[in-house]
């Protein structure tokens, strides 16, 4: 099974699959300055919370590979605004500031060596930064597949797999955190289909989704996403596998719009409810899902549909992501393991292994 | 409150408002022969099945109407032919046939004092017919009436209040059944804002109910499908009503796809959830839900979305109705009443009265 690649560190520059795109074009752009990765990132070329991350630090690298700065004082004084460029892209994207913070203690670290070196000091921060985004990806492929580990012994033998919006491989830069699970099952021979709701209003799942597990060859249904209830309730579901934007302390989950309701109506007919991400998605410093800022997008989105017009000009709310309460969720799969209700101390447990 | 006409009798002909143009353009057809009306159903410019009843009617009377037959038995031998043009149109509409069936049998009792009368009979039978059509109607208007007045005591004095697809005047040609709900409620002084889910993959709700709302100035919030679940965990909604395509005898429902989903999320959320639909739904010949034949339509809707291709050549699936199981339900408002659970003595005695 060949993953689609999302991001790609190339001697070229940073490669990006524009997935505004997908499906109907496969179209990859070549990024050398850092602002058009800020760009790609804030305009959704590249998206979901890991890949964000991954393209955040990469954008950081290629920040600092290309930076005219001829001392480390003038490069000190740029890298901020490197930083900050790619910080001012995706408020809800937990990964994008974890990427930032780790690249500002690594440069911290490396700052005061290189200022005794000189030019040569300059050059190998600049070689540290590139090897430490190649470190955040290798990282998060290697996170993806000990996720899918963990994952794929809770899933059924055979009969259908319900995900919502993107969480594969277009959203993480490795096989995905959600369809990780689901690829690693199958190809420790579960019998798969994948039911994939379309997640207006951006339409990740039959865009994205869709187009990766078809270009995997993994079997699936598309469907509208009123469609889940129908499917949960008569249509052999026997899990339901998501990713997560930020997870509270108490377990309570922030997701693509929608993934309440999936949740609900899954507990609702005894169907298991899983959510599956890495341990960067779990904020310790929120108690509950009631702290976590919902991001509100452009109401346009929802008065058209692929473009065109479908209502008239009438009032619209989009929101992006809703708040599953942990109460629904029957255990969260991190690549340090699983956690189960009570969540509080099995999380705070994971995120300290 | 001036509500939308989608069919009306004139002196000019049978005016009818092109919902497949609906949003974006507001056009309506004068027919003056029978067969336009047939093709108006048939094509979809008019839809929902008791606006279509309405429009069988009229088709009916126009063909009467302007029929070139000289004598009663000219008249005798073109009737049924009008009858069964106007029945070749859209196959599992039961107010069609039963529009049909009554124009025959008025027919039929007026034909032998007509047949004494010569030239003023037949003119006497074309008037009647006329005068049938607008009865249709105005029964229609009454109906839709009544289940408001038993419904709008049902709503909160204010907030929010969801529905989906369109239930709403243009699918009856009265005030709607859902949507009339919610317009007595607001004549009566109810703060109402409606919540419309856009009801993919034919948007109806967007397409239709958003724009029947806001051109009678009710004030509305258009949401995807998905958010759903968000506004009712969180949006402050005090009621959702639905319309029905069939009720079964222990009042499971089946309705536009989505609506199950709703009524679960409803009940975890605390909130009633109302089905408003004429006494001619309810089945009681159907002893529960699962007997209710769920239509599937073309897969090419979920794929596409505005016309667009939205996802890879992949599968997809299109129920185009779900069953909602009458435990989920809180009340069905009928123009005979209101029933509450037990559902099976409570509708049996409703289609009784």
């Amino acid at each position: 099974m060949h993953t689609v690649e999302p991001i790609q560190w190339t001697p070229a520059g940073v490669v990006i699959l524009d997935q505004l795109k997908l499906p109907s074009e496969v179209v990859h752009h070549t990024y050398t300055d850092y602002r058009d990765v800020a760009k790609a990132i804030k305009t959704m070329i590249i998206r979901g919370a890991p890949a964000i991350g991954v393209a955040a630090a990469m954008g950081i690298a290629l920040g600092v590979q290309h930076s005219e700065a001829k001392t480390l004082e003038d490069l000190r004084a740029e890298f901020p605004i490197i930083c900050e460029t790619l910080a001012h892209t995706r408020p809800t994207a937990v990964d994008l500031f974890w990427a930032i913070a780790r690249f500002k203690r690594r440069f911290d670290e490396l700052a005061p060596a290189a200022s005794r070196n000189g030019a040569a000091g300059l050059d190998g921060i600049r070689t540290a930064m590139v090897q430490e985004a190649l470190l955040v990806h290798e990282e998060r492929r290697a996170g993806d597949r000990c996720i899918g580990k963990f994952g794929a012994a809770l899933m059924p033998k055979s009969g259908r797999v319900m995900t919502q919006c993107n969480a594969g491989a277009l959203a993480t830069a490795g096989i995905g955190t959600a369809l990780g699970v689901i690829r690693v099952a199958i190809e420790e021979g579960h019998q798969i289909e994948v039911l994939v709701p379309e997640t207006r209003p951006y339409l990740q799942g039959s865009r994205l989704t869709a187009w990766e597990l078809h270009e995997d060859g993994i079997p699936l249904t598309l469907i509208t996403d009123n469609m889940v209830g129908h499917f949960l309730r008569t249509g052999g579901v026997g899990a339901v596998v998501v990713g997560a934007d930020r997870i509270a302390a108490n377990g309570d989950t922030a997701n693509k719009i929608g993934t309440y309701g999936i949740a609900v109506l899954a507990k609702e007919n005894d169907i298991p409810f899983y959510v599956a991400a890495p341990i960067s998605t779990i904020d310790l410093s929120l108690p509950t899902g009631d702290q976590i800022p919902i991001e509100e997008r452009s109401p346009a989105e929802v008065t058209h549909a692929a473009g065109i017009r479908t209502a008239p000009d009438v009032r619209a709310a989009h929101i992006a992501f809703d708040v599953t309460p942990h109460r629904y969720i029957t255990a969260i799969i991190t690549e340090n393991g699983i956690a189960h209700a009570p969540f509080a101390p099995a999380l705070k447990d994971l995120v300290q292994r």
